[in-house]
C-alpha cells in the first residue's frame, strides 16, 4: 500500500508521500514515490504514485527519457499544467497497453502539483484511466492510496487558506494516524513545500523515524487527543441505562 | 454502507451502530443494524450487522422465529456464546446458499456480544463465510463495515482496562469522524452499554442528530482537536525550505 496527499492552498503547494511498497507482508521494500522535475525560474512539477511500482516506475522513466532526449512533448516543453496532466495520463495509458491482455491489475494513481511560469499553482488527481480533475478552492486537497484513516483530519482542519506551515503539520498527523492504522504505510516519508511564484524547484526532505520534529509532534498530538477525550464530560445519568 | 463497533471491555460491553443503508447514493434509508435478545437473569445476546440488508434481515428473522417455535437450537437455549455464535454462522450460511449461484455480492458480516450466565462476557466477529473469531484482551474491539475513518480513535485511546464510560465516548468520537468523511454512514445511532454479570436485557437507547449530549461532544472533541493541531511547534527554521 501507500499513502501520498497532496494540497494546493492559497500560499502554495504541500506534499507528502510514504516509501513503503509491499507485495504482501512478508515483502516489504522502501521506494521513493515523490518525484520532482522543473527548471528554476520555469516550471516546477511534482509527481507523486501510488498502486502498481512497475507501472509507475515506468511512468516515471518513460517521462524522465523523453526530457532528456528532448523530443516532441515534455513536462520541460509542456505549455501549461493541463497539458503536463495530460502527457502523464496518456503515458500511463501508453504503459499499461501492453499488459491489459492479463487479468491482473497493474494499474497506478498519480498526483501532480506545480506551477509553470504564467500560471497559478494546480493540483491534478491523475486517475488509473488516465483521465483526470484538478482541485479546486472548495477541495483543495487529494489523496490517493491508503486515504481512510489520515481523512478525518484533513477535514475538519484543512481548507484552501490554510497557511501552509500549518497545514504540513495536518499533513504530517494525517501520516501518523494512517501510519499507526495500517503497517502497509511507513517511513521515511518524503515531503515537499512549495511557496507559491517562487518557481524554484525544491529538493523537498526526507523525513526518518528518528526525526526530532516527527517524533514530537506526534507524541504531542497523541497526547493532545488523549487528553481532549479525557475531557469530553461524561454522559448525563441514565443516558444509556 | 454501514459503520458497528462492539468492545467488550473489563467492566462489559459497549456497542454501537448507525443506522444508514444505500443502495446507491440516491437511494438511502434507515434501518436498524443493533438486534437485541435475552432473558432478564439468564442470558443478554445482542447482534450488529453490515452488509447486504436483505441477507441481515433474513438471519435475524429466522433467529428470532426459532426462539419462538421453541424448537431445536436457538439463542435463547444454547449453552454458551460459543454455540450462539456457531448458530447465528449457520443461519447466514444457510441463507447465503440459495443465492451462491448468482454472480453478485449478497454478504453480510455480523458481530455477537452477549453474556450467559457462567460465562464471562463475550465478543464475535462472524465473517461472512459464517466462521468467527472471539476478541480478547489484546484485542477488545471489532468493527464491521466502514471501519477506517473511525480506528485511529479506538487504537489510541482504548485497551481492555477502559472504563464503559469512557469507551462510549470513544466509541462516538469514532462515529463523528466517520460520519464526517463519509455520507454512507449516518444518524441515528443505536447504542448499547452493557455492564458484566448484570444479565439485565438493555433496551440500548437511539441517539438523534438533535440529542444534546451528541451534539456537545461532537463540537467539543472538535474544537479540542483543533487546539491540539494549532498547539503544535511550527517545525524549525529550513525544515522544509
Amino acid at each position: 500500500m501507500t499513502y501520498c496527499v497532496a494540497m494546493r492552498l492559497n500560499e502554495g503547494l504541500v506534499l507528502v508521500s510514504d516509501s513503503r511498497t509491499n507485495a504482501g507482508v512478508d515483502h516489504i521494500a522502501v521506494f521513493r514515490k515523490l518525484h520532482i522535475f522543473g527548471i528554476d525560474h520555469e516550471r516546477v512539477l511534482v509527481i507523486q504514485s501510488a498502486g502498481n511500482l512497475a507501472t509507475s516506475q515506468a511512468v516515471i522513466t518513460l517521462l524522465r527519457q523523453r526530457i532528456k532526449q528532448d523530443e516532441g512533448r515534455h513536462l520541460h516543453n509542456v505549455g501549461s499544467l493541463f497539458e503536463a496532466a495530460s502527457l502523464v495520463g496518456d503515458t500511463l495509458r501508453d504503459v499499461l497497453k501492453k499488459y491489459k491482455e492479463q487479468d491482473m491489475d497493474f494499474s497506478c494513481s498519480l498526483l501532480l502539483a506545480g506551477q509553470i511560469k504564467g500560471e497559478e499553482p494546480q493540483l491534478y488527481n491523475i486517475y488509473p484511466q488516465g483521465n483526470f480533475i484538478v482541485s479546486t478552492e472548495d477541495t483543495p486537497y487529494f489523496q490517493i492510496g491508503e486515504s481512510k484513516y489520515g481523512k478525518p483530519i484533513l477535514d475538519r482542519a484543512l481548507d484552501y487558506k490554510t497557511s501552509i506551515e500549518k497545514a504540513l503539520r495536518c499533513a504530517l498527523i494525517s501520516f501518523d494516524s494512517t501510519i499507526r492504522s495500517n503497517l502497509s504505510v511507513g517511513t521515511p516519508l518524503d515531503l515537499l513545500v512549495y511557496k507559491k511564484d517562487s518557481l524554484l524547484v525544491p529538493s523537498g526532505r526526507r523525513l526518518h523515524d528518528d526525526d526530532p520534529y516527527w517524533h514530537m509532534i506526534r507524541t504531542h498530538w497523541s497526547e493532545g487527543l488523549k487528553a481532549t477525550l479525557a475531557s469530553l464530560p461524561p454522559p448525563p445519568d441514565n443516558y444509556w441505562a
